[in-house]
């Protein structure tokens, strides 16, 4: 049997099902299609199925409420989270070390495992990489990915230094068809960045086809249909399909933190945070930030009709996010920073029985395809629908829900745009929201900078010298995973910025050093 | 007597007080001016007086601290401003009403002034011309002065349509030589945008002379003085040297608001703010926004030595900056927004007792200068002190100090620095600051906004398609100066951006329209 035949099989067995479900425009230009394009066009066909996927698009379409009756409805059912499950680094500074000492335990007896959220692609940020591989310009060049793995490392170490006995926190890092192979080739390229290759799983998260208002997938090119990933809540089909949750049970896992990729503040696997959650015999938790201006663009993590969830920004009225409490902070104020706490009982649940039962999210979209007369087109308004599910829609599921407030300058700062953008999350506040933070620990530590003149510079520089803000400061996640251990490299010293701090050792670089 | 023989008398009458102050050198390269240049270096002479200035210095250098012991000192002994001498709009809300109508009241019985500092140029904004005359980029192309202009506009109108009789809010507006010219040149050009020429009233600050830390006066050329103004706190030797406070007692002005010019959101002559202040019995008060970052560059109103004083974010360790209290804020939140209420009465003990009594602040700065050689130089390192008053350093006599808290994105934005700079303070974030809230106003009061496609916007949209970030809709002051009897311009109604409006009326303006 030939290519050609082969494929003509191929065809035939598509064909079939494509039009029972409706899709069978999708073949529009087989005759046209070279060899190689018709692989190309039977190779995205096989990735999708139909059958599943017009249930989803059913499912997803039933409830077409317009946006202000969505509005309203979620408005006049919004709770805050109550006191009595909420825990914060601020308001709760007596039990952090009670708290660290367990999350780091359970480390330690190999119970914990992080996993990454990371099937996108930079696209905003103007890269068609891997968001993961992108070095947003620190002392060190080092990536994304480098510094959450040097994180687990810290930790395992930390973890294996006060419990007398060796133990390894699993790095599940799910990619998407768009992410799999660059992200893998980054990480063996690097050697793992000193993780051991087994304790690295990556899987594959599933795309969707883009579609038209009435149920059809939509064609990208002649030979392409327009897939997406099916949103971060597109985890737990990932898990099941690809039997995670099995391997995380094999291993002994007992608990798992969920993070995106983006944000450079991350404390991957934060043994307070997974101390908190594990003390209050949570199945899932939130950790969050406060929102203090009532128009930022972040979620809320609150109660709808009783449930837990997150609602988003687009979501919600500007009466409801406008209302304040009696001491004057935002009644919903609990922003969302995508960091999550799974117990594995909770995921086999979810894996198993309630994610299935969940709707997908409607997003309507400009989508560019091409038309009946090969035309490619831009639409100027929203022309299909992309479906997704959400990271945070489970929430809704737990017995025992916890939320964890952690101070923003501290542990969020995403990286979402390009620097020619609007000057929100972008490799530059990334870059200083880290080289502050680290500025801070070093003071904290009794270290001190000096200018130029060997004079001391003020904690809070003055923004009037343009070029000292932030202080040039990098302490490798190798060294401190969170300000912890740095007072016998810096108690009592003074440093002229640039300084890094790493395994090498402390090392102030002059400008032309760099 | 011709104009050679003039010189030479004025020049005879400098030397011999100049010799007396140590100031001789200033006349160094006498013999080589021309006669233009010699009237000029006489001009600068004459504006300082040395034995005045010689005492200022040497009592401003008689504290010597090094920078961390200054810090410990204060920090040791700074308290939070306490809970009873408070008010805030986001947790009294319930008081606003009353204070509102005893400050449009005062208002009414021409009882309130505005007092605007504008003695600085626009130099880190990149532009050589007053900063008031700036002009962000709003749909309407206005300048702080016309915005600042119209809201008290709006705010006479609004007192006289209550209490039916006209009033009068006078604008006394503080320039330096800098900036006088050209500011009264544009209130001239510009109608003094509709208010009557005789309520604004300028004056202008005295200048010092930059110094060598031995207390020599700097030549910044042959035939000229380093000279700048003496800072915001400037404020009182200029209201006593030129009768101002004796032009307030004659219109009957009991109270003062004085604001800094760079803030786009400011409330000029806030009701609420003044209301505030006299309810409580205040001779002096300060409005803050919460500061919520431990790091940010503002200054914080606190108690020192149970004396009321701003504390510098340079002054400040970081151990007290971090610290925070059981309810998880920062102890030290009150930011300082340079917006202060003081009674006629309370000004007039100042200008006349007090701060005549304060010792001038030290700046270590590095100074362009000329050298014996005549060579021009820009040195590295500090070389000289500017000598320095802040307007809150009067805080200390006040025999009743409130403190006002209002909400950042509603009142503050100020402008600083370039759009090319580091981002924060910029034109765009002044502008985006101006829009949102006036975005909020229109959803406030029953508007809605719709993209191209007639699709009602998030209230908070998405910052996905940043062209929609802010919405842009601009509420001229002459219609609303704090959002007030906006429904009957856009209750029930649906709008495309770009929104204007103003005298004119309700005006969507396309793309291409601008």
């Amino acid at each position: 049997m030939d290519r050609d035949q082969e494929l003509a099989l191929a065809l035939a067995a598509q064909r079939e099902q494509l039009e029972r479900a409706g899709q069978a425009h999708l073949l529009r230009f087989w005759d046209e299609l070279n060899q190689a394009e018709r692989a190309e066009l039977l190779g995205d066909l096989s990735g999708c199925h139909f059958p599943e996927i017009m249930s989803f698009f059913d499912r997803a379409v039933s409830v077409p409420l317009p946006i202000q009756q969505q509005q309203q409805q979620v408005d006049e059912q919004m709770e805050p989270v109550p006191k009595e499950v909420q825990g914060s680094v601020s308001r709760d500074w007596e039990r952090l070390p009670e708290w660290k000492a367990e999350g780091l335990f359970q480390i330690s007896e190999n119970k914990v495992a992080v996993l990454l959220l990371a099937g996108g692609q930079g696209t905003r940020l103007g890269v068609t990489y891997p968001k993961g591989m992108y070095n947003v310009g620190l002392l060190s060049r080092k990536t994304l990915f480098q510094i959450q793995a040097e994180r687990i490392l810290k930790l395992q170490q930390l973890a294996s230094e006060q419990f007398g006995h060796k133990c390894t926190i699993p790095w599940y890092i799910m990619t998407s068809s768009r992410t799999m192979e660059s992200t893998k080739e980054f990480f063996t390229l690097n050697g793992y960045f000193g993780l051991q290759e087994g304790n690295v799983i990556f899987f594959q998260q599933g795309m969707l086809p883009a579609m038209t208002f009435d149920g059809k997938a939509i064609l990208e090119g002649k030979s392409k249909i327009s897939l997406a990933p099916d949103g971060n809540g597109g985890l737990y089909r990932a898990l099941r399909n690809q039997k995670i949750v099995e391997d995380m049970e094999k291993r002994g896992i007992g608990f798992i933190h969920v993070y995106c990729v983006d944000n450079i503040l991350v404390k991957v696997a934060d043994p307070a945070f997974i101390g908190f959650c594990i003390k209050q015999q949570a199945d899932c938790g939130a950790k969050v930030v406060e929102k203090t201006n009532p128009t930022e663009a972040v979620g809320v993590v609150c109660k709808v009709n009783g449930l837990y969830q997150v609602v988003e920004y687009s979501e919600i009225t500007l009466v409801t996010a406008q209302r304040r409490n009696a001491d004057g902070r935002l009644t919903f104020n609990a922003g969302n920073i995508c960091n999550h706490f799974f117990t594995l009982q909770f995921l086999k649940n979810i894996v198993k029985d309630y994610e299935p039962k969940l709707r997908y999210h409607v997003a309507q979209k400009k989508i560019p395809y091409i038309d009946e007369n090969s035309q490619q087109i831009k639409p100027d308004s929203p022309n299909g629908i992309k479906l997704e599910k959400f990271v945070f829609d489970i929430f809704q599921f737990s017995k025992k829900f916890v939320v964890f407030e952690v101070l923003r300058e501290d542990e969020f700062s995403p990286l979402k745009n390009a620097d020619s953008q609007n000057g929100k999350d972008t490799p530059t506040t990334a870059r200083h929201a880290l080289m502050s933070l680290h500025h801070r620990w070093v003071l904290n530590a009794g270290g001190h900078f000096v200018d130029e003149n060997g004079t001391r510079i003020p904690a809070i520089p003055s923004l009037q010298e343009l070029a000292d803000v932030p202080i040039k400061c990098e302490i490798s996640p190798l060294v401190s995973y969170s300000g912890e251990d740095l007072d016998k490299y810096v108690a009592g010293r003074e440093f002229r910025p640039p300084l890094i701090i790493d395994e090498k050792g402390v090392q102030e670089l002059t400008a032309n050093g760099l």
